[in-house]
């Protein structure tokens, strides 16, 4: 199989951490592949945060039940929406922007050899005010997600989502 | 530099074609990379439509202005979005997951030498209304894009889209 493609199929949401350190250089490269996703009218509604505080990440270890993980790691995603971007005809984009970039991410992640998952903050209030505060937010930028990125130590697997039945051709018939 | 980080920093949004078909076989491939992208709670709020009928592709470059060059092409990718898949809390995240897809689904397309370009039909009524009549879609699938694939002319390039400026490490500064 194409190279490319075995590694679109061999990314997995990693939540088994190793404790080597990332280094800032590999986090700063995988957000790089995140910004050459394509964006809606390259309108690129988005920016990135980079954490790499060991302190800031326990703290939002403590505060994220669903990223708990954070503890494990030394370095940190998030990818912010800018809703303050919008297109003549008044629509945002920042969230077909992010996701788009956060796959980048993931797989960028995956082809340097680390592990990543993405945590979804967006749209529960409950996780993005956390960041907001402890990261500064301002009120324009919506975090998406917090994505955790170590060494995997090589418990988790793929999972293989592939459903047949998923696929139409032309019509659409439910199967 | 790592293959799969220089592939998708090669990935373009492709809008000139050659006459060449695109084989059958390796539209489903795509859609199955498409498959591959992770998806919230893992609940794969997805569907995907394969157009390789040239009289449908031709119908729908005519109703839609942004997406003329569907005459060019012999086959499209329509990502749908579920939006009768729900979390136990009510939300939805078909926009996520078939953001994510879609991704995969342009990476995909590039590792096999094909090109393609994310057409936005969501958020826009008038452009997702002829895609719902013409591939007679259920009430409950949104459809996100249409994606003509065809083999590249060689014309369009990437865009480089980096910011170092949209970097921010551990707390947001306005730079």
């Amino acid at each position: 199989m194409n190279a490319i493609l075995k590694q679109i199929h061999e990314r997995k949401s990693v939540r088994h951490f190793r404790s080597d350190k990332v280094k800032i250089q590999d986090l700063k490269e995988i957000v790089r592949a995140g910004m050459a996703a394509p964006t809606a009218r390259n309108l690129q509604a988005w920016e990135f945060l980079i954490l790499d505080d060991e302190k800031l990440l326990s703290h939002l270890s403590d505060q994220l039940p669903y990223a708990k993980m954070l503890a494990e790691v030394n370095a940190a995603i998030v990818v912010l929406g800018d809703s303050s971007v919008k297109s003549p005809s008044g629509h945002t984009y920042w969230l077909q922007d992010t996701c788009a970039a956060t796959q980048n991410i993931l797989l960028a992640s995956e082809a340097l050899g680390l592990g990543a998952v993405w945590t979804a903050l967006y749209p529960y209030d409950e996780r993005m005010q956390p960041v907001i505060k402890a990261c500064q937010l301002p009120e324009h930028l919506i975090p998406l997600n917090i994505i955790p990125i170590g060494v995997p130590t090589g418990d988790d697997k793929p999972n293989d989502k592939y459903k047949p039945e998923k696929i139409h051709i032309n019509q659409w018939k439910a199967q």
